[in-house]
């Protein structure tokens, strides 16, 4: 037995995906770590893989065991993948909580709308202050990223400086929160960095990113040269473009509404922990309705199609008394997440059966994204100069290329992915364990495992259909009555004609009326006999086999 | 009343989607017009809309109604968007089918497969060739597209020369098949064309279309410099692409595999029906497993992420004794069909867990789409100069914008989208009737109707998951026994911590205890009864209200 310590890493979430980051780093003797996590967040059910469920975050079973091992929780800034979750996962963990004044706002509120306790959220300064938490000391490098007061962490521990960056881009002109200083950035790498854990999301653009303040001229023009009303949707937490937009709708004398409770609570938020100031007036939608249309411009939710959101309203008509009329002008002042092109197409025909110009960001005048592309992260590669660098936040696909491309620069790495425990402490990353991860899900008030067969069992009901079957067994085990049938989700009728439910009741008495007692005697079998007779019959009718549940009541003597 | 004769078109499909054509064209007095149909194409279902059902195409009531009426079935080229929903179609609307030798033969086997007789299936020449059908001269115009033997349709009435399009783009050098021949549509234009029913797809993209031509060098230079087995991967129906890839393949001193039906099939038909010829000498995939790898190129199906093709089986594993191996190359020569992206991402990055490099279409090196671009519009509608044009082929917003397109250059148009008739007749469109248009759906065996309620029960339970009541009733209208509780698609245990289904079963057993018996003679008032309290304690215990089923058996006396 060694009592060697030892700093290991091992995403529970992130790595793998993009989306549910949650990353553990731990250092001590093996087995005997002292544990932080880094960002707790959530990704999006879609109908396909997870019909009916609300949210999706990393199953953190492994870290709840060892909840005593753990010191800190630490959000690197207010993005839904990375703090979505926290509230759904505090109980379990019950660790203290470092952010940022902005992320810490919306980590209050989101406590606070379940009716938590709020104790256990920390504010903590920029770098050089300080969390030590257990073995380590933990600092939040500002960067710019999509969202105010985006953080890198320095995790300084016994075993060295490791920098995991958070989601990140290099813009020196970011409109709100601070610039990227790669000065600042230099002299954290100065020491020496172990290992750099590295956003990958955008591995793969090869032209150097773009400030957010390239957007302005762009968006001014076409805001300014819009002969009706202007409606532009962009993610809400991004609040530089937010003002962005709001600028260019004053400048071109247009009062200014947001609509979407999002949106608000986002300005909200970044005004409270100050780091937005000088935010164009607004007005209430219940004013607008009276300013001349041409004066408007609505900064509105909803840009990836959500169904509830202000823009899949206004598509649909009126929203708290606004709509879109012919000639009016509709920016789409973001990009489409992969997975939601067909919402946001939907809303797209909708507005332009209403007469409405769409204008989407083809060109790339009017959206830029908060990740650093392929240059960039050589760039923060070459300026942090680590031993070992772990790529993270990215499919498979994005962390293998990253891994590629550190390794053009001779930076030894390895592809992590989710539930791999990495041993830091060598000038190697070495895999030291599997650790069993998936994901938890969110349905209604109860969280439940996506292999929990629940979520399987809508899939195959949506998929093929569903036929109830009750039968009453009286008191000597014969048939009382017939059987009586329900479908769901089928067709009434298939190729002989006759409603399926009649000929399947017909089908079955005939069926058990040809069947012995020692069958009737016995729920098991005469399920399986049933099951059995009415996928066949449904196939011959309808060409299918639909999900059967056989409901045997029986009369006791 | 009015004996004069008009010149309509409608369609059914196509006209606000892209997928599923059907055009209808009319001559005659005003309700007594003789018909014919262009293209009777299908659209793919997708979970979120239409989950369990296989196929879906236009609602032809209409025109079944006035299959009398209806002479002809023209149609214009073999993608499944055209000629996928013949087969069910057929059989209501009874009608001679005319295509060209490839599209023909592709028909032929659909018919084939369901048994069908293929004697309805007509092959036409090119044009000048002419087929008669009731009032309607009409001709198929080569043209270049994605396909082999793709043709617009020649359609001449006394109301004047409708020329129609077809899926086409501007392609001189389109490798297999016609090139687009400029002279020869100059020379159908010569006496006016009153109508110009033009493809949409592409209104978008501003950059003039590129040859298929283009791609051979870029393919060519990277399979000659892959190390290990080449996989390529395009829409089987492209058999240009096909022969392009599979000459790259031989020409780089590899042995050409074809895997998946549909590749075979389409390279088949077009061998067949002389469409293609000196295609690279092929070999089977048992004689596959003994070349060595790096002397290996297989062109597969599954451009699109389908779960069933050979793309998505190799990604999880061994397909017809073919595995993927670190150091391979995956390339899509194809494009990712809005929808598809989720599918698609899957495969990249399970190749990606296999250390497999895939190269994606990044570049336009290895792609180039089959439809006309904006540039190549203007350049039909100057070459064809109608009187009218109407697009098709598009969502709303395609539509929209190539009415802008015509209108800049002074051509009459029209938005015309399924349903709505419009009278050719005179100078400018002129819409005349609206007809009730939907989808119908092949689900298993049984054609059912968008609308008729049963994918809105399936997306329900997927949603919602379900909860089944069972409750007998005896002579005395008193219950026998309790409630039987069945839950599907829902978390067994809730809020409370007890199970959920004996939780609602002591729960209903009390509140039927406490029922009067006017609500327990009274079927309708039980199920309302127990349906909203399983309602309410289910929001109470999961947070969410499911689908509930309540089934009442009552013993007779």
């Amino acid at each position: 037995m060694t009592k060697k310590n030892r700093l290991i890493y091992l995403p529970l979430g992130g790595a793998g995906e993009i989306g549910m980051n949650a990353y553990v780093y731990g250092y001590g003797p093996k087995g005997k770590e002292r544990l932080i996590l880094v960002d707790i967040g959530v990704t999006f059910p879609d109908m396909d893989t997870s019909p009916g469920v609300d949210l999706i975050f990393a199953d953190i079973s492994w870290l709840a065991e060892r909840a005593d091992q753990l010191d800190a929780i630490f959000i690197t800034h207010g993005h839904e993948d990375h703090i979505g979750a926290l509230a759904m996962a505090l109980p379990r963990l019950k660790a203290p909580v470092y952010c940022r004044a902005f992320t810490g706002n919306l980590a209050v509120r989101k406590l606070e709308e379940r009716g938590m306790d709020t104790d256990a959220i920390h504010i903590v300064g920029a770098y050089p202050e300080v969390v030590q938490a257990g073995p380590f000391k933990v600092s939040f490098l500002p960067i710019s990223h999509s969202i105010p007061e985006s953080a890198g962490l320095v995790i300084d521990s016994h075993a060295g400086r490791v920098v995991h960056t958070g989601d990140f881009k290099l813009d020196e002109t970011p409109i709100v929160g601070e610039a990227f200083d790669a000065k600042l950035w230099g002299e954290v790498a100065k020491g020496g960095v172990k290992a750099l854990v590295c956003d990958s999301t955008n591995v793969f653009s090869s032209a150097p990113g773009r400030s957010e303040v390239t957007l302005g001229p762009s968006i001014r023009h076409l805001v300014a040269n819009a002969p009706h009303m202007v409606v532009a949707t962009t993610f809400a937490s991004n609040v530089a473009r937010v003002k962005t937009l709001a600028e260019a709708g004053r400048d071109a004398g247009r009062s200014v509404v947001l609509l979407g409770r999002a949106m608000k609570r986002m300005i909200e938020a970044a005004v409270e922990s100050k780091v937005l100031s000088d935010f164009p007036s607004l007005i209430p939608p219940e004013e607008a309705i009276s300013v001349p249309r041409e004066k408007l411009m609505l900064i509105v939710t909803g840009s990836q199609g959500e169904r509830r959101a202000a823009s899949a309203q206004l598509s649909r008509g009126k929203y708290l008394g606004m709509e879109m009329k012919p000639g009016d002008l509709f920016l789409f002042s973001s990009k489409t997440i992969p997975g939601n092109e067909r919402e946001v197409i939907r809303i797209v025909n909708a507005f332009s059966e209403m007469g409405v110009d769409v204008v989407e960001d083809e060109g790339h005048l009017y959206h830029v994204s908060g990740h650093a592309n392929r240059p960039d992260l050589q760039r923060m590669h070459k300026l942090m100069q680590p031993q070992i660098l772990i790529p993270m936040h990215g499919e498979h696909r994005h962390l293998r290329a990253h891994v590629a491309l550190a390794k053009e620069s001779g930076i030894a790495s390895e592809i992590v992915v989710n539930g791999m425990m990495i041993d830091l402490t060598g000038e190697e990353p070495k895999i030291v364990e599997y650790v069993e991860t998936g994901r938890t899900y969110k349905d209604g008030a109860v969280l439940i495992g996506a292999l929990d067969g629940v979520v399987r069992d809508r899939i195959r009901m949506a998929l093929n259909g569903l036929i109830v079957v009750t039968l009453i067994i009286d008191e000597d085990d014969e048939p009382l009555g017939e059987p009586w049938i329900e479908l769901r989700g089928l067709p009434e009728v298939g190729a002989s004609k006759v409603p399926l439910a009649d000929l399947l009741e017909d089908d079955l008495t005939q069926l058990i009326g040809r069947t012995g007692d020692k069958v009737l005697r016995d729920d098991d079998k005469i399920d399986d006999l049933l099951r059995r007779r009415v996928r066949q019959v449904a196939m011959e009718e309808l060409g299918r086999k639909p999900e059967v549940q056989i409901i045997v009541s029986r009369l006791m003597a």
